[in-house]
């Protein structure tokens, strides 16, 4: 039986907004697994914002997609057929794969592939304790260093790693959660949903008077997915020796790391006495076991809530990462390419 | 004997450069002691860019001088009568008086007076271990967490504290230590008297390109007296788990603490993993002590080089003020009141 492979592949670079225009649709014969590899059948791709800034060239910190390429993804997949010690047909696996349906591989890469569990729900490698999780986890207790009664604010706080942030704040004690999200719904899941003590809607609220008015004594913690205003606004009300955690400036577009607008209101960092730092998930490979193992330990125990937005079907891979930037997405994108066999 | 007391008091507040139509001179008898006080002839007083800051209205670290007031500055005086303890005529004492020839004090206040040796020359209380080369200290040690090897990048180099924080950073073992300063005559102070490996004219030559020349394998700690393009430039230089460190603004004027145009490149904290942090001098006044030391220790072994630029005669108090935001000072700016009795 031979397998048909479908995939997009890169076309052009976007230079703003991402869409389906920057991709190939085509379908060849799968590839075979040689002495040492194994062939994966692709089930779920993680959707992340991150991922349009390997179109870019330049400087990263992964090899940019190339034209020609299928476009690289964070993915869960089962094993078809396997020449490699240790993994078997029906094995679900974790690893980077790419936007189409089968994979050849050694298992070695920058992130090695390891097996998953098929015992709970597979997507919950990308929402639960996937990368966002542990982004979120990683920014605000280490670079964030957030204390029990600290007051915490996060913006895009309906996406994946802001809504780990939010509970993640909430179940280690921060004595008010505030939320910055678009939209009265979105607000709404943070409230009702995530536990969140008050959300802003930036799309018909003045952001800096609303922290203002509901964090009085200043945010101790801000953890930053959006740049902007919103970071605007944080600076403007840092409390002593508050700490803005940079995990992503998703307002700019992530067409380059150089952005229209710097934060206007970056020397409060002297009045407050304040710091803006940056970080990758991938210093905190060596943890990554701790810390999934703690969210896992919050999901079950209910504490953390799972919020996943699938996009079905590979064929809207890029209508799913276009939605990152237009709003489309409450908790994680995942996009749906099969189901397990 | 009735004493002429001469004063610059704040006529309106500057909304941009300052000068001397802010302030209005006026003469009058010089007030006199009560029960606890002394009388003080000032001597010396310190010209420091954040003074700017202190003639806006709102939000900042002291209360703003207010219309009708005598602007304020650290300075040193000398005791000419005494109804306090341990206070005689003739004992030189440091604190925060104004632009005028006569203060009367409790010595109370947020930055208690106190007494300055007469054995060494009284401007070293400002040029040596005045409050600039703390800040310089404080910062680059405690907030840069400056370790031996680290290249590092300071810009005003050539004012009090930049050639301060280029001075230490050396005397602490960095590997590379790079001025940003402008125009050739100050680049020359810094590579020929203080000991920095290289200098950057930003007058005229590209920042960015010049530091990714000097500093190949990134920039450790920036430290940052001026924001703007240096600010960027070091952003888009920075090592992994680079430190900026937030000291002043001056490409701003010191309007206000918000920027025209913030640091585009903000993002490369991410890429880097990098902070940027702010900090008040303020903060260590508990170790000013044991920095002064440090700092006259390094004096006397001739480590540590004092640049001071003064200005003669209170009359010329507010274009010295002027100078710092127009690039006329290499080192201290002190203006000189009076000669000691």
């Amino acid at each position: 039986m031979s397998l048909t492979n479908r995939q997009w592949t890169l076309k052009e670079r976007p230079t703003g907004l991402v869409g389906r225009e920057h991709f190939t649709w085509g379908e060849q014969a799968a590839p075979e697994a040689g002495a040492g590899q194994m062939l994966l059948r692709v089930l779920y791709l993680s959707c992340d914002p991150t991922q349009r800034g390997w179109l870019n060239e330049g400087d990263n910190y992964i090899e940019p997609v190339k034209i020609g390429e299928p476009m690289k993804a964070g993915g869960v997949a089962q094993v078809v057929a396997s020449n490699m010690d240790g993994y078997a047909p029906g094995d679900f696996v974790q690893g980077t794969f790419g936007w189409e349906d089968y994979v050849v591989t050694d298992g070695q890469g920058p992130f090695p592939i390891h097996k998953v569990s098929g015992d709970v729900p597979l997507t919950y490698n990308f929402s639960a304790w996937g990368v966002t999780s542990l982004t979120a986890y990683f920014g605000l207790l280490d670079v964030g260093a957030l204390k029990t009664g600290d007051v915490v604010l996060v913006s895009g706080a309906a996406g994946a790693t802001g809504a780990a942030a939010g509970q993640i704040a909430r179940i280690k004690g921060a004595k008010k959660v505030v939320g910055i999200a678009g939209g009265p719904d979105k607000c709404r899941v943070l409230t009702e949903q995530l536990g969140f003590d008050a959300a802003i809607d930036y799309k018909s609220e003045d952001i800096a008077a609303r922290v203002a008015e509901l964090c009085p004594d200043g945010v101790d913690v801000y953890y930053d997915n959006v740049g902007g205003p919103a970071l605007d606004a944080a600076l403007l009300n840092l409390a002593m020796h508050g700490r803005i955690v940079i995990c992503g400036g998703i307002s700019s577009g992530y067409s380059s790391w150089e952005v229209e607008d710097g934060p206007k209101h970056y020397l409060r960092l002297i009045l407050n006495s304040g710091r803006m730092e940056g970080f990758l998930v991938l210093n905190y490979m060596d943890r990554f076991a701790e810390a999934a193992q703690q969210l896992g330990a919050w999901v079950q125990s209910g504490e953390f809530k799972v919020l996943e937005h699938v996009v079905e079907g590979l064929e809207n891979a890029p209508d799913a990462l276009q939605g990152l930037f237009t709003g489309k997405n409450v908790g994680k994108t995942i996009i749906k390419v099969a189901d397990p066999a």
